[in-house]
């Protein structure tokens, strides 16, 4: 028996670039971006920061690194900062928000539905106006559209506005984690910019859900962009002729609106395993997210049948992505029928978290 | 108008040393404690650690530093450790448990009661046996008792069993904040070192309820204090002829039983307030909380009064201690009560938090 | 009058890829790198690590990131460390080895040339045996092979071995900053691992002479790497779809003989400006430095001709590489002796450092 | 045979407190000086700014703390800071200049003396106006009056006006750590204010030859020891009732000029082991530096016959003090003679250093 062929749903960064893709890597106008500006980084960096609604912007080799940047220029020394549970910046970056940018992290609950935090628990951490010398200070507010473990859920503009007016009222600096914040905007029916508005910093990707191989942006101020470039050089974040991979992410720029079809693939997925008594909640982009009893169980069952999931706060984690087309969403329910449904697992597993 | 006397209730911290204690202090034996080893700091340190329990101890000047230290050593970069909500390392020592210990951390619920948590907690942030190389890794159990701003809530033998045993089993190390562990030992009747075991180390302060004026200790295995010595001389904590100090932490250690009248005042206090309509839970310790409508306008007035108290954690904190007999409690419920009782405040002020 | 065409000498960084590096790259097999092993990754990483006589390599995004994954896994908090003055880790890579590995650097004089260390220097800095507990401790000897800012001079086999069996004799780890160690290796005419003998670690460019767009690689036992690759993931330069990266680099590796012609390039230009009366020393690899009387004043008359260098340790530095033809070289000294040759600036201003 | 009586020479933090000044200890006003600010702390505070003509003064519990205060408020991550070789912060402070102010240090040599070095070289640092963004900046100048390890050598004040314009001229901050700038003011009869002009910054010990138990001072603008105020609390050096402590360090002030005792003590000690065949230099203040074949065989010489010294950058480093009058020097030199001058040990050991 051969194994099955895999149907990779671990996450949107698997995705590789295709033909045309690489065809424009190949003919890319390079220079030097750490001596001078790579030609072709510096139009990425230039077209994205006008969609962003930003005034500059700057390439990054991850999402870990730019929102690593962003918090060590907001952040002093032991500075509080708020994130919703579960943050990326909290949960999935090996702790730099603290060891390495400073931070305090104080995780907000999610008041507002899965991933969404309230505007009242932001000023409820307003540092005292007449605070003692010895008093932690709450230095920003770090924001994430979609929320990834939450299940890619989305902020919409008005909870965005009142959470950046709440951070403002109260002295906070607002970073926005829009690795998927694309996702958002097309969910939504807007564009970027209307979910970056009034943030002082934004750092979105290019190798998730749009298909670059590599890279994500981040975008601010043109002082703190200018300080950015510092700081990535000395992560060693600076490359050379970084204008390869700008090509892929400029191309990738163009191909937005088909993270719907990643969507519709999601609701997909989702409504099938619910049919085949799944608990799993609709998903509002491109991420499904599953409660089962014993996470471990079930993701070694689906590996069996050559569906690559991941565990994600707990839960199982499906994410959809330009190549994983609609007839393998349904290959993927197959199977797991086929298999006698992988997820209720031992109903005498107590569930986690 | 004269003003009148001040009564403060801020912290146990404002404890001066008495007569007996300057005489034990201008006698001591000195030697260069950062050289050889100052002959009474030696002495307080091995009383210390046989009463804690451990092998080895090490003064330091301040429990803030003798939780760094511990952290310091527990973390590598990037490591999560586990602490009760509003723990003193959380919200009390500037951020340094993650810009300086390095430590990602995770809040944990009080589960079973004020500032308590439970196994179960501790088991559900076991990093999974197959965690890929870029998840954060769970390495410490950071407790505090008594819970300060919790209310001085007090974590029974059998419970912190538990604790140390989940976080065992997880693999995880146990530090434990003891600011004020003498005054969970008072209350529960038992000698300190029950309430320390099975940790790999412990903080306890000779300088709040004990009366000392100055310095803490930190406590453990023997070459983990041999390193704490170390990290001590990084921070500049080193001291010379530090016996003058150590020898009022000899003398305060022979007065932990006195804490028991803290304790009665406390609850003293508790009660006439509650008389007076103020929403206030009985204490377990020296520490009262009070919860009420504005923190800000209710501290003022009691400042009005003559009578010192701190906001901690959104609710007013009044801490009993050596310096203020049964006399001066009495004297303050008699100064709110004149005054008109300043807690329920303007109760159009929406309560915070 | 129209500007002439620029001659870029500031660095063998600015080399671009050609056509067969570029098409090598579209052709790229990828995977995510991050999750997986992006599979041209893997066989770069393997390759580049028997070339250079490890265990193990892993690439990065930069030499500086190299070097500081390096540094920040051999070095704890406070650590000494040695290296050559004016070494790249001290003077070019914004304090990292300091403030973010840890590391008091001490900087070893050039006892035998122009970047080359003596180990009797390295033996100096042993840790006594019974150090106290507050002394500073040196763990690590850095190398630079070849010496960037000394002028791209060259360690020898026998001198490299000296130095190694120094630091082992007193305890240090061994890391060798090799980003120009196949310059170094075709400028002796041996194998690059006759010059990692005895190294801990070793970090080299595929972004300099080699052409490649960008990276580097960092080489050592298997379990250090396996160590890098997750510290790499905490900078942020863990990338997905890094095979089209990769390709580049692996074509790299089979122009390691052309370096040879930079070499020749370095001397011819050298000569040149020997005769037209410049302080210049005889190149050892693709570096040349001239020593001037004021480098800001003759570097804008070499910008004025249209002919790119940069300072360097208060020098003037030209680079060599693979993009600047002999040709241009001719041109180089042609343009220079018609301005009239800018080197001797004015006489009147001192010599910095 | 008996042992000999212990003459400690290894540092002049081994000072004890004596009668006058223990009874002032335990006589002190005390408060609580983390909350509010100890009275005599304050005083000690305010008297000892005005001495060191700066505006404020913070206590600190060691030199060691005074330093890295100072250094971690004047860098920002990766600045660059220049010291004299062998500095106190380089060599004895464990590498918290590095590693947790976050500096790279480079070190000046002894261009005019032992200990002291030029305003050219300083100069030679400046940062060009035009670096590029990913340049070292060198931030800061740290001077160190007398300089321990060169032994206990006097910068003038004519030399350090120099050193601070050069500082000005280029853009750096300069802190100065004068843990024994009581002895260059003694040794030159000037105000100690006299050395301070011009500085940003300056720490000072209460603990070494004034003979105070505990504590240091860290002075400067007031913006500036109210942020130190905060970074102690960080480091864990904000203690409570101090004043005790405080007021041995007023008492210490007023013995300032007993020092030339022990710069007399010192003079007479290197007569005595000149006379007795040691290469010994003329010592400037209170410190004795011996160069020797071998500093382990002398110094376990010295040890046998009860005088003790230690190794410092090499060389046998003696430090006079009040705890030890000229009758003990000269029997410190009568015991060396009579054991045979262990100082020029076995000559065929080479000198390290």
């Amino acid at each position: 028996m051969t194994s099955p062929r895999l149907i990779d749903l671990r996450s949107d960064t698997v995705t590789r670039p295709d033909e045309t893709m690489r065809v424009a890597m190949s003919a890319a106008e390079v220079g030097d971006d750490v001596l001078d500006h790579d030609p072709t980084m510096r139009r990425l960096e230039e077209e994205i920061a006008v969609k962003l609604g930003m005034a500059a912007a700057l390439w990054v080799p991850s999402g870990t690194m730019g929102n690593l940047i962003a918090l060590m220029i907001h952040l002093r020394r032991g500075d509080r900062f708020l994130a919703p549970r579960a943050a990326h910046v909290l949960e999935a970056e090996l702790g730099t928000a603290a060891w390495l940018a400073g931070g305090m992290p104080q995780p907000l609950e999610w008041a507002l539905g899965p991933g969404r935090v309230s505007a009242d628990d932001v000023r409820a951490f307003a540092s005292a106006g007449a605070a003692p010398y010895y008093a932690l200070r709450t230095r920003l507010l770090c924001l994430e559209n979609t929320h990834n473990f939450a299940g890619g859920t989305v902020t919409p503009p008005d909870e965005h506005a009142k959470l950046v007016a709440a951070a403002r009222d109260v002295g906070m600096r607002v970073h926005l984690d829009g690795a998927r914040l694309w996702n958002a905007a097309v969910a939504l029916g807007v564009p970027p910019a209307a979910l970056t508005v009034g943030v002082d910093t934004v750092q979105t990707c290019l190798s998730k859900g749009l298909g670059a191989p590599v890279g994500s942006v981040l975008a601010g101020p043109t002082a703190f962009v200018a300080e950015a470039r510092r700081v990535r050089k000395m992560l060693g974040g600076g490359v050379r002729q970084g204008g390869v991979l700008a090509a892929a992410g400029l191309l990738a720029l163009e191909r937005v609106e088909d993270l719907a079809v990643d969507h519709a693939n999601a609701a997909l997925l989702a409504d099938g395993l619910a049919e085949l008594g799944w608990a799993v909640r609709r998903p509002e982009t491109n991420i499904v997210i599953a409660t089962v009893p014993d996470t471990a169980v079930t993701l070694a069952a689906l590996d069996r049948v050559g569906v690559l999931a991941v565990e994600a706060a707990g839960a199982i984690r499906f994410v959809t992505h330009r190549d994983v087309p609609a007839l393998d969403i349904a290959e993927v329910l197959r199977r797991i029928s086929a298999a006698g449904s992988p997820a209720p697992g031992n109903p005498a597993q107590p569930a986690r978290g």
